[in-house]
């Protein structure tokens, strides 16, 4: 039996309930990881987490080829669930997308919303894979919240549900070097939306203006890619009104 | 001769001076770029910038294969120099290196210099590539400015002879959590200081805490990537004390 300490740097992401004493059951991408890969032995420790109970240290209960299973000692981290912060973006070239994703997780958003703009030119995604690149960012990131990544919606559809409680901060080019807007603004439930590469179309535009959800804000005068704008826009929006304050 | 509008899309970085009515030569890559590549004729427009002089509308002149000159119309955008702040980093995975000098340059840093920390793994860089990627992403966003990356550079020699004047923003991930430390920073000559993947170490820790210009700063409660860290830290610098305020 080697020492859990030296093996506990492994964080893996499971959907069972996590709990001091609970035997959690591996499927068999999981065992072919821990035992295959890893080389983890019986007694080996690993760092659980399920996105709502916090992070475990569990030992390897019994190791197998197609399966086994680990039981949970303490816990060692409480769950940190992220403010109440929707991030939605048009899907751009694959690299980016992936990398929106992961960062979102990291920095603590709650839901990632994939939308179809009148200027996006993606017309589907693979919502498992962007789902686990959440995952992996917790894993790596020593989260223990994962966000749900939503299917690709049209964002017109999703601005006719709008919750009339749900601020929308909209990051908008063509506000650029104007003054940021989260000044006055008040914590709550939170969305943000960054557009496509091509920009907002005409139409897109005035309706959100026309939202009293709405609040522009300008990201600096220079031009930022989508990628960047959506980590700049997490910063901003998390410094202002999340759990960076 | 076509529409110069509507090839005016193109961005070009060049090393020559720019002005009104002033001829700029190509190299070999230049002109296969915009004849072979791009399809540009006579008198066709490209953006050009050099860093110092601004935007310009330029008209092709002379296109050869191997060659060929432009000529400066009007100036179409001003100079628009960075703030007074560099970003020092650790270089990691060749993506997330390429990931950060390409955000540096978009947002808005004057000089991007590769550190070398006792935790480092990286032994050496390409400097010239990195640079690239520095006015490829001054060319696709707009950017009229294109920072300088500097040689790698041993952290511990770059603190032997910091400027007196500089302060420095010291992104400390044991510190997450704590209160950000710019509310009360004057704007002036800066750099952001982000760590290895594997934090710094002690001694480095000492000296950073010991420095009078450093300024711990934590990008809240969660444990970010270094890229992330990056991208979040020059937003946090920017909005407090840079040109997006």
């Amino acid at each position: 039996m080697s020492n859990g300490k030296t093996t506990a740097k492994i964080r893996l992401f499971v959907e069972h309930p996590l709990a001091q004493g609970q035997s959690v059951p591996l499927d068999r991408d999981q065992a072919h990881y821990l035992f295959g890969v890893m080389r983890l032995a019986s007694g080996d420790g690993v760092l659980l987490f399920n996105g709502r109970d916090g992070e475990f240290l569990a030992n390897v209960e019994d190791a197998g080829k197609r399966g086994g299973s680990l039981i949970c000692a303490e816990r060692t981290r409480p769950l940190q669930p992220p403010p109440d912060l929707w991030l939605l973006f048009a899907p751009i070239k694959k690299a980016r997308t992936d990398f929106i994703v992961e960062k979102a997780a990291e920095m603590g958003a709650a839901r990632i919303c994939p939308v179809q703009t009148d200027f996006t030119n993606s017309e589907r995604i693979r919502r498992d894979r962007l789902q686990a690149h959440a995952v992996e960012a917790a894993e790596q990131c020593g989260g223990t919240f994962v966000p749900d990544v939503t299917d690709l919606t049209r964002l017109s559809a999703m601005l006719d549900q709008w919750p009339s409680d749900r601020r929308l901060m909209f990051c908008d080019e063509e506000r650029a070097g104007e003054g940021l807007g989260l000044r006055d603004a008040a914590p709550g439930p939170w969305a943000i939306l960054i557009g496509p590469e091509g920009g907002f179309s005409a139409g897109e535009r005035t309706r959100l203006a026309a939202m009293p959800q709405a609040v522009p804000v300008s990201l600096g005068p220079r031009i930022l890619r989508a990628d960047t704008a959506a980590v700049a826009a997490i910063t901003v929006w998390q410094q202002a009104l999340g759990d960076w304050r």
